[in-house]
């Protein structure tokens, strides 16, 4: 039942409380409290502690939480009451005394009323602890992800299958997010990238409105949400015209740091040693100041998490991760290559989760 | 030229700034960034003094920022700086002693780091001063909202002209952002609310897989965004099966609360007092316990803005203010009907910027 799932990860987070010696945590961020609850509206509070487990909302919500959530105790706030004093009002009569909340989310704005609304109470700074059990996938979220990869996967099959030279980036971009929801998505994970020729050379482009034919290239950074918000995060490019020798060496370059960093991930594995492995390839065949950006990162109810891949992570492989790992090559003026799968981590290596085919030849797309 | 535009809400909130005294103003809200400089990219923060402005960014964005900013200084931090640590080295060369930040927006924890960082610097919270000056949109604003108008009005034309009985909610939704993007929207201005019959009651409905004609009233609650970011926001019903005494009353009940409401607004009106004109119209025809929410809200660069219409707003109208006004009566089981317009405050009254029609005939749509 989805029920006990989320109480399971309540009990995780209720053990890992331990150590914290707090009585209970304010979750704030809406992304945590809809892992720990099922719950996916916004504005609202999740308070947990050993005694006590409730969510915190308003009147719009009082229907969606008793369909999202059954059995969870709420405390629904009025329209003349703020979230904060509802919150305080909750903590008081629990006699909660040391309070911790996420630091990482809390504005210091509201920190300060909070302070105020409870005086006797002592507030704790807790870091990252939903996202830290977030980075372990548990099968419902793997499912959910490989949902998002089949949707992010049937979109891009749509788009290849209709592609005309007179489409510009926007188009396709709002094409592909149409194709995607046809298969069951929510949305996009997050704005495509649909970047002709130069463009392509920012590694966060905005599609705009540069015809597809307009250049020799064409790089699609994208991904699918499903209904339960979990993502997927490819990237390809599209040889559209006229092959150079130089887009194939980049080409196989890019192709090849990252066929071995994906080779190294297996649990155990540092995240900058994988991102290492990627730089020295570029690097090798003289490309290494056109890699700008990190290897990769965890991609979950976010489409950027924990783990990350980069010169100064500190993080390590365990199974259960599902990471991305996607070098680039960016030349200025000219345009950039990047290849970007999404992989887990399993308990003895890996499994890559994405299956659009990347050979060279697989890169080459006629486009009329 | 676009840049003055940014250079005159710049010298705004510096003139603004004099009264806080602070020697600068760190912006770290992505959407206030945006609104001082025209940047479109994220995970930048602005230092804004009398004797220096720079954007603090990384080099993914070294490109968009030359394009999107001329002339603005920036700070790129490489791979192995935060962006605290390139701000506290802006800061300290130029010798800042009381820096003011977004208290509303910074975390908890990044304030720690910034103190840390900088410790002879006294960080003073100054909460909503840029948002104060974005509710008084100027002439480009006012034309951007005037352009999300055009193309949520044109999106739900195409969906009016065709809808079937057997789309589903969910259906209805994804084509009406794809519409909307058709006549140059960026996307929707928030997630479309399509929902049939007793769905309508839920204020916040996701659209599910509901068939419109499953219900006999359909409530639409939908946006644009345009490529500057700015919104729009409205809401209609439309009554697609045999029209009940009770939902025609309801209807009408609703229209004349927001066409009192409207008719109230005026530079100095002080919006609890509009709020209760059409609280007190809905109430005295015996509905009030069906209207939970606050009137409307003001919208621009984000869906939800100050000012605020409700029973304890303590805003007052002035003129160049964009706001909504939308009451509703949700009655659980059964269904909603909501209203909803964009008004801008003028120097003398109001004028109504969006123009759907709305009479109870207007509601009525066969569907098939």
């Amino acid at each position: 039942m989805a029920s006990d799932r989320y109480e399971l990860r309540r009990n995780r987070l209720l053990r890992r409380l331990k150590k914290e010696s707090v009585d209970a945590l304010l979750v704030t961020s809406e992304i945590n409290v809809r892992y720990l609850t099922g719950f996916s509206g916004d504005s609202s509070y999740l308070l947990l502690g050993q005694s006590l487990t409730v969510l915190i909302s308003d009147s719009r919500y009082t229907t969606q939480i008793s369909d999202e959530c059954p059995g969870l105790d709420t405390a629904i706030r009025g329209m003349k009451n703020t979230i904060v004093d509802v919150t305080a009002k909750v903590a008081r009569q629990a006699k909660l005394k040391k309070l911790g909340f996420e630091s990482h989310i809390t504005t210091v704005a509201d920190f300060k009323t909070l302070q105020e609304k409870i005086k006797q109470l002592e507030l704790v700074p807790v870091a990252s602890l939903v996202e830290e059990l977030r980075t372990i996938k548990d099968a419902h979220e793997i499912g959910e992800i490989r949902e998002a990869v089949r949707q992010a996967e049937r979109g891009l099959e749509v788009i290849r299958a209709s592609l005309v030279g007179s489409a510009t980036e926007l188009q396709v971009a709002h094409d592909l997010e149409h194709a995607m929801r046809h298969f069951g998505a929510e949305r996009a994970g997050f704005d495509p990238i649909v970047a002709a020729g130069p463009r392509a050379a920012l590694p966060h482009a905005r599609p705009g409105k540069s015809r597809i034919d307009s250049a020799n290239l064409l790089l699609i950074d994208w991904g699918s949400e499903t209904t339960s918000c979990y993502r997927s995060d490819l990237t390809r490019v599209w040889l559209t015209g006229k092959i150079s020798p130089k887009v194939e060496k980049i080409y196989r370059v890019v192709l090849n740091a990252q066929r071995r960093a994906i080779s190294k991930i297996r649990p155990g594995a540092r995240c900058s040693e994988v991102d290492a492995v990627a730089r020295k390839s570029i690097g090798k065949a003289g490309f290494g100041k056109y890699f700008g950006h990190g290897l990769g990162h965890g991609i979950g109810l976010q489409i950027h998490e924990q783990p990350r891949f980069s010169p100064i992570s500190e993080d390590v492989l365990k199974p259960g991760m599902v990471v991305t790992v996607e070098p680039g090559i960016y030349i200025p003026g000219w345009g950039g290559v990047r290849i970007e799968d999404d992989i887990l981590v399993t308990r003895n290596g890996h499994e890559v989760l994405t299956s659009v085919p990347k050979e060279f030849d697989d890169a080459v797309v006629a486009v009329q």
